[in-house]
């Protein structure tokens, strides 16, 4: 970050707030930490003040996340209200909990009063209901029952990530009113990018952006310029929902109302930005076959996150022990079976996997659906017969020279070949039919798709040995 | 998409400007689809005019992906002028590329000067240099040269993602005479979301949010808002680093400037969404062993791209057999070996590609850096013992009761310990290492994980194997 200009009437890396706590790589700056480290160990409260109170919350958050675990209390104690709690919304879950888990209530609800109310509820929710309910007891009326509603929507809904302050006038005020009104009231939120029409009972008629204000005469009524909302949200609508509207129609910020269509929140795009980190994340994850894991987790978290999907490998592992198993004799009497099988496998393996994951990608975009699938079908078996073709033949020569058996070559390349039609089959089929069930297809189709090809790559190459050569 | 509401005075679904074109699981409708096909085949303009220019850009791009590829030229040819070219941006490269072939370049030229820059660089950097030349020759002066401009930066840099088109104003201008500007200046663009304050030479010193402006008294001076232009980003900028930008600090747009400092224009966030999106896709294709495929590719296509990765497996595959191959004697007594020897591989590979799929995560989004990588790689070794004495221990017990064998329940065991272990530091050290060298890990960690899990798999197994029962 350290090419950021910054011309305001000096030369480069002049007053970029904090540009300087970031090293070339990205991440924080060793001697910062240093210096940081440093000053919690002498209990230098006037440093930290001076160089750590005033990063911006997602600086301090990658600060935070930097230092050992134990200096992290000692700082948040030291800064005492001078540490911004916002910061907590930029690291991970563990860090945060632990943190909060010694914040005093007091200084947590001081703190929740003065942040915008998305963040505010995104640091709420973790929280048990106790603390929840004794923080919430020490705020003001307006602000406990807007955060109340929020936490009332389910996880990951729309009504849980909107903000609810908004800017909102009746549609019968004038352009000059309106800009008068926003230069008195004090109560705004602290940005914004629209300003909504309501009617006396909340009820949201419509929108006008503030560049449309803008370049609009005084004289005119705000209906006249407003636009229609219907891209309004509906609050219980799923959050990856949401950012695939915005998304598709470039939105910036979008109306969230309730079931009678009343506004009663604001959801913007840096929210949805985190949204859809958050799902592409979550997707590669699964696919690799992680759970909801996190880098803070400890060995023993990380290791139990894992186990389920290895336990489920070793079941199919032992299936495709078993389907090996039925060749025994002939494995005996050919040993070359046994050194070449895992290649019939493991290139079966990857070519699946390579299917599936275009595929579980495509389903996550919505690129793939019910007019394009039997198009993509057709395609994906193709490409299992031509690569099939092309591996086939070069594995078949390969192995065919080495044992010196023309039979061997012949068997080796008919079986991987059966083996990459079936993985391109398996490599699209599982993850629509899983998706089609309800199942979220990145979680389990690999072990499906590895289940087949390992079964089917074993048994054809065997199988094939054994009818060849007449031994079983 | 069928849940939005639509409360401008009247009931649901009244005017959502084509939400109607959805089904439920987010495809286009059947009977749309059947509709524009017979529209398509009658050529029916008026249908077309009235139920198809109408849609937005994303939508419209949405329904060229859904229909067949024969019908996608008859209907921009039969929507003619009222085609709209930014639906272009919105649909796979192979899409684009044969439309734009096929549209008169003069289309194109009066098309492209109607788009946002941004959308019109998206259309014309794929093209030939000689239609690119020709279409710019046919725009006014100043529009050919901007998009000069973002077409001269490489490509994936802020340069070429940015929009040139901003509203600029000086310092000394107060808050009414900006509005004023605004009121009576045809040429703004669409939309906008900040005002840049800039010297005479075009030098960037500051900016103003919209909201700002609207808050603030017509007589105060534009200097005296203006906010510092820290997060201006330089036009050479990499788009992926100029997205964390955005997400580090939540922007809605920013300056992107030359070297000189001079403001030449605005990134926005719909821009940076898309940069995110594809970078999270190349991540998640990269792992799976698929290049920059598009599910619009033919058979060919994305066979070509698949068959690089299938060949170093290929390699690697035999590289594991020649291994099998050192102990085919000990095979040849013991037939259990080759039953069970996949387990240990298989539960090795899935145990790295666990660890290594978070490695690479961790390192896109820059959560893994020189701080926290010692404390990390502990943890992985932590986890992979501590998974390995599970699985070790169940599957050597299995093991051992189906063979009725307690000696190779104690070789798999030890064996699946060691490759559990292996898999571990090979799944973290093996992505670190081709980042610090500048290769991207997403790419060939995978097969150099996988080499290792099964070539210390299969040795240690069957080497302990042949070491216990003496025969080799």
């Amino acid at each position: 970050m350290s090419n950021i200009d910054d011309d305001r009437g000096s030369d480069e890396n002049a007053a970029f707030d904090g540009s300087d706590i970031y090293a070339d790589d990205g991440s924080v700056r060793s001697d910062f930490l240093m210096h940081v480290g440093a000053a919690i160990a002498d209990r230098d409260t006037i440093y930290l003040r001076q160089h750590v109170a005033g990063l911006h919350a997602s600086e301090l958050g990658d600060l935070l996340e930097a230092i050992q675990a134990e200096q992290r209390l000692s700082l948040v104690s030291l800064l005492g209200k001078d540490f911004d709690l916002a910061a907590l919304t930029e690291v991970d879950e563990a860090i945060r909990l632990d943190i909060v888990e010694h914040l005093p209530n007091e200084q947590i609800a001081e703190a929740i009063g003065e942040m915008d109310s998305d963040d505010a509820v995104y640091i709420l929710e973790d929280l048990d209901q106790e603390d929840q309910e004794e923080i919430l007891a020490k705020l003001p009326f307006t602000e406990r029952v807007r955060l109340r509603r929020s936490l009332d929507y389910p996880e990951s809904t729309a009504g849980r990530r909107m903000q609810t302050e908004f800017v909102a006038v009746p549609p019968f005020w004038t352009v000059g009113q309106t800009i008068d009104y926003m230069r008195e009231d004090e109560d705004l939120p602290d940005s914004f990018t629209q300003i909504f029409v309501i009617d006396p009972t909340f009820k949201l008629l419509g929108a006008v952006d503030l560049d449309r204000v803008l370049r609009t005469k005084r004289s005119v009524k705000i209906d006249a310029i407003m636009r229609d909302t219907s891209h309004a949200i509906p609050a219980e609508m799923d959050q990856e929902e949401a950012a695939q509207l915005f998304e598709q129609y470039d939105l910036l910020s979008a109306a969230v109302v309730d079931d009678n269509g009343r506004l009663v929140g604001v959801l913007t795009i840096d929210d949805v930005v985190d949204v859809i980190q958050e799902e592409a994340e979550e997707d590669l994850l699964r696919l690799g076959g992680v759970g909801d894991e996190e880098l803070s987790d400890t060995v023993g978290g990380a290791s139990r996150s894992r186990i389920p999907w290895l336990f489920v490998n070793t079941v199919t592992a032992f299936i495709s022990a078993t389907v090996i198993g039925l060749f025994d004799a002939t494995i005996q009497q050919i040993v070359a079976l046994a050194i070449l099988m895992p290649i019939v496998a493991g290139m079966g393996g990857n070519a699946g996997a390579q299917t599936m994951t275009v595929t579980v990608r495509a389903l996550a975009t919505r690129a793939l659906d019910t007019h394009n699938a039997p198009r993509i079908i057709r395609r994906e078996a193709g490409v299992g017969l031509l690569n099939g073709l092309v591996f086939g033949t070069f594995i078949g020569i390969v192995a065919g020279l080495w044992f010196q058996n023309v039979h061997i070559g012949g068997i080796i390349a008919a079986a991987m070949l059966i083996n990459m039609i079936a993985a391109a089959l398996a490599g699209i089929l599982i993850p629509i039919v899983l998706d089609k069930s309800g199942a979220d297809p990145a979680v389990s189709s690999a072990v499906f798709v590895t289940a087949v090809t390992d079964v089917i790559g074993f048994f054809s190459f065997l199988g094939l040995a054994a009818w060849w050569f007449n031994v079983a």
